[in-house]
């Protein structure tokens, strides 16, 4: 599945209720969501199902975001990371932090 | 580009500098880059081109903790996102929350 198609199916399912929230309020849905990504890891053995979902909805509340922002995730990905380290210009990365 | 490209080119970037770091570590950095967004927003004329970085930055970062855990994220969010809603199963969303 191509980013951009996983922006369209997040747009198609939830855009109308994100609008109708605004970007601040879903940007509290991301933090939830970080939370419990966080209550993840925070065991001592990671239950790789639980992250595997939690990783998913960090993913899609970060493309509701770039949806009411009228930001396409794929574009802005691909010229934040053009096959390279955005930093040191190498692949892979040699930045000393 | 596909979700799993996006994946495997941010394995070839950083997972070795993410695997010396560990788990933890690295969610903090998933977390400054969430401050950083969160700055943008509280703006009262958001910069998209900022927006735009963050929110790839945010991306970037979920997929490095990915690779941490060996989770395959394109099909991890198929199927926690079946092409409808995975609470109320309808497409658009219709939860009450």
């Amino acid at each position: 599945m191509k980013i951009s198609e996983f922006q369209s199916l997040i747009r198609d399912l939830y855009f109308n209720k994100d609008k109708t929230r605004g970007i601040k309020p879903t940007f509290v849905w991301l933090i939830e969501e970080i939370g419990e990504f966080s209550r993840v890891i925070m065991e001592e053995e990671i239950n790789i199902e639980n992250a595997s979902e939690e990783l998913s909805d960090i993913i899609a509340w970060t493309n509701s975001l770039a949806n009411l922002l009228e930001i396409d995730l794929e574009s802005a990905i691909s010229k934040k990371y053009p096959n390279m380290c955005p930093k040191c210009n190498l692949k892979p990365c040699n930045c000393s932090e």
